[in-house]
């Protein structure tokens, strides 16, 4: 089960050369069992929104000691500023346009939606149960709540969750008015219909979400105990805190955040059961843990949505706080500590894990992950130079190291303006100017050209991917 | 030098009872030498500007590291949103008003000003020394440069820095329009015409600001050494991230952060040795090291200011961008770690390190300050439950608990607007809300009443000094 999951490759063959050369250490490493793979995913939670990341009364110390013992990444990207096409990025490795997983249609996937995420598609969970893994989705899923488009049938062994957003299925009534109106008072679980699957059954309707985060990070422990033998990869992706917003007895009214903060501390709480079953289990050492969320805050909802802390606007725009995400890794037999500045993304988890555990990515198709291990486990500067910011399957806007062009921009959700095309793109230094305030585009021309020049080359290789989020039933 | 350092106090003889009664641990912290206090006080460094808080670009892994191993404070307070009064505030442990050293003439002194601190003011640095401590001033003072009110004559043994702002003593050229339009590259340290001064004399005219950061740090690592034999107390006041930024050939250019980030770097950097030091010399576990800033950020000079993080506003202003500064103490021996949400201020430094050393609080006079010791040492819940937002000498906000009413809004330096009174007050919940987004003046009348009954007590009993800030030679 150890080198035979590692398909040789020229590379493998040019790292033993450097082995006979540079003696054995390099060795071991190859003889290690691959690393367990945990991603604990949060939904629009902000960039501002945890210890690490500043904010001044949401308490998340799992998360701290995991950005001081690994590493927490500042620049670091989703692949969409909504729900459906930020997971297609991070199970795809690829941009949501080419999957077909964003459209100008319909920017996420409904309860009466047909599609989901083809099948066709190579998630990472099917790369690593190809290498050996054991694989369980833990959470929401949000790429197809159909039979063919469960986890099930993406490569997961195991899936357990709600297959998507925590306020479809909704039971109208004056209440939920009220919610959004912003009091979360009067909201009870019972308005929103929604699902709780066990691979592919329904076990409970409506899913009881008071409880829902603390029986998604307990059913994490369960895996690792029950599947420590094998390398395990477990994505465990909570349905919170996307509003509505509910919290177990035991965290509700406990933060000073109010309700926001109570769930935050709850999924803080879990991560913190999940790192004592590792150490207890001895599997620490050899387990990759990461952090991070799907897109930024949903700011229409005042005190129900968080906070993207220093960065501009939330959820749905191009703007950094819709786009940029709170991210730690954490791994002391691997990660090497510090704060790591540079560009990642989560689609690069794809490239990474895979690769890391021996296997190859496949050649028959575009991926935009690279694979950052060299920074996490050596401090190398990241690879990546670039991010592409679409929304549905249109690019607004472009970095490039640390410059940033805006081509067109708008707000979400009522905030942040209407849709403007700049004839003159805008251009921010993300480094200097983290906030996008100051426009430097009358100083750096040169700049511009040389990122319009990357997406003429981007779109000429770009095949998009057939809609899948527009068509209903 | 030990116990004889204690006054004896009926506080201390029960504390004797309880040591007979839970055994002799109490005894030997009576018996422990008084820990040395050292207090870093950056200049208009902004809630957003280091690690621990959050900035994403600039690196401040010492910082970081006494964050993680002491306690952030992320709701701390200055006494005023500008240099001179915030630093009267600091060394006196009472509001500013109080002292004159607020004024609705003259925001701060400046180098054709009469006065200064008050003689019959009360330091932080007079208390310790009568204690027995050493006592050190290393960097910016700014409460009256004529001799009467230097720090050797405000309680301290040595001073070595620039006794103002650095953008004083101006030579006016071309480079400084240059300069307030935001390009620093053509700003010289030979265009501020600063003094530099070791206790009472010149050495150097103008300050080679270039250097100064390391300089100042590396002051603070000699007095350490020279100095160990008893206990001491540096407080060392950066010149600082304030404009004009200048940073060592070993700095310049080095961050990602532009100018302003090479200069934060270099504080850190200075840190470190500090803490190096401190473990060289075996007195890390009986020192106490707090990092401040004196107000916000400096939002007018764009990327030469800093910035508020999620906050409001910056300097000049009583939004919380201006008033709450990243606070960090450090102390292995004696803090306990965690992140505190409690509410603290500046002002309680002087109360804490006073009481600590073994002295006593003059009853003469108004201290605003309270005893931290509790929270820091035992994480026990800070006994501040409010704060005054002064604008020179009048309230303009106050916070009670986790509400803050604002009486009178208004911006500074032609930034978030003119000034408002508010005949209903604006009333923000900064737990939940630490942006300042959402009054929720209408829902909660009765927390407005308390907030104006508390205004009312405060002022029944104020009586304000004679101004020191507005008369100019």
């Amino acid at each position: 089960m150890k080198l035979n999951l590692r398909t040789p490759t020229i590379k493998a063959f040019s790292t033993l050369i450097l082995i006979t050369i540079f003696g054995p250490s390099k060795l071991t490493a190859q003889n290690q069992t691959p690393p367990n793979f945990i991603i604990i995913f949060a939904d629009d939670l902000g960039y501002g929104d945890i210890g690490p990341f500043g904010h001044p009364t949401i308490k998340t110390p799992h998360l701290d000691r995991m950005a001081y013992e690994g590493q927490k990444w500042t620049n670091f990207y989703v692949g969409a500023s909504v729900c459906t096409p930020s997971r297609a990025a991070l199970l795809t490795g690829r941009l949501p346009v080419r999957s077909g997983m964003a459209s100008h249609k319909s920017r996420v996937l409904f309860p009466d939606s047909k599609y989901g995420l083809p099948e066709n598609e190579i998630t990472l969970a099917e790369q690593l149960k190809d290498l050996g893994y054991s694989t369980a989705c833990i959470g929401k899923w949000h790429l197809g709540h159909k039979e063919p488009y469960l986890p099930t049938n993406q490569g997961f062994d195991y899936y357990f969750g709600i297959p998507y957003s925590n306020d479809m299925d909704r039971i109208q009534g004056d209440e939920y008015k009220n919610y959004w109106s912003r009091s979360n008072d009067s909201i009870k679980t019972e308005h929103f219909n929604v699902p709780l699957l066990r691979n592919t059954e329904i076990i409970e309707r409506p899913a009881n979400q008071n409880t829902i985060t603390t029986r998604y990070s307990n059913e994490a422990v369960s895996y690792i105990k029950k599947n420590k033998d094998k390398p395990f990869f477990i994505y465990l992706a909570h349905n919170l805190p996307h509003i509505p917003l509910f919290a177990s007895e035991a965290f509700k009214g406990k933060s000073k955040r109010g309700l926001y903060g109570d769930v935050v501390e709850e999924i803080d709480n879990g991560i913190g059961n999940i790192l004592k079953t590792l150490k207890e289990e001895d599997l620490a050492k050899n387990t990759i843990v990461v952090f991070t969320s799907d897109n930024g805050p949903w700011l229409s909802f005042g005190l129900n949505g968080g906070s993207a802390g220093l960065l501009k606007a939330g959820k749905g725009t191009t703007w950094e706080g819709g786009m940029r995400v709170p991210t730690v890794f954490w791994g002391p037999g691997h990660i090497k500590p510090g704060v790591v500045t540079d560009i990642g993304s989560t689609m690069d988890l794809f490239t990474t894990f895979t690769q890391w555990a021996g296997g190859k990515i496949s050649q028959d198709r575009i991926i935009d992950g690279i694979d950052l291990t060299k920074s996490l486990t050596e401090n190398r500067e990241s690879e990546r130079d670039h991010m592409f910011y679409y929304r549905g399957d249109e690019i607004y806007a472009v970095r490039l190291k640390n410059y940033k062009a805006h081509f067109v921009t708008q707000g979400a959700y009522g905030q942040f303006g209407e849709r403007i095309e700049h004839n003159k793109p805008l251009l921010y230094d993300l480094n200097k100017d983290p906030s996008e305030n100051f426009d430097i585009s009358a100083d750096h021309p040169e700049i511009i050209l040389e990122i319009q020049k990357l997406v003429a080359s981007h779109n000429s290789n770009m095949i998009k991917g057939k809609d899948q989020l527009a068509e209903r039933e």
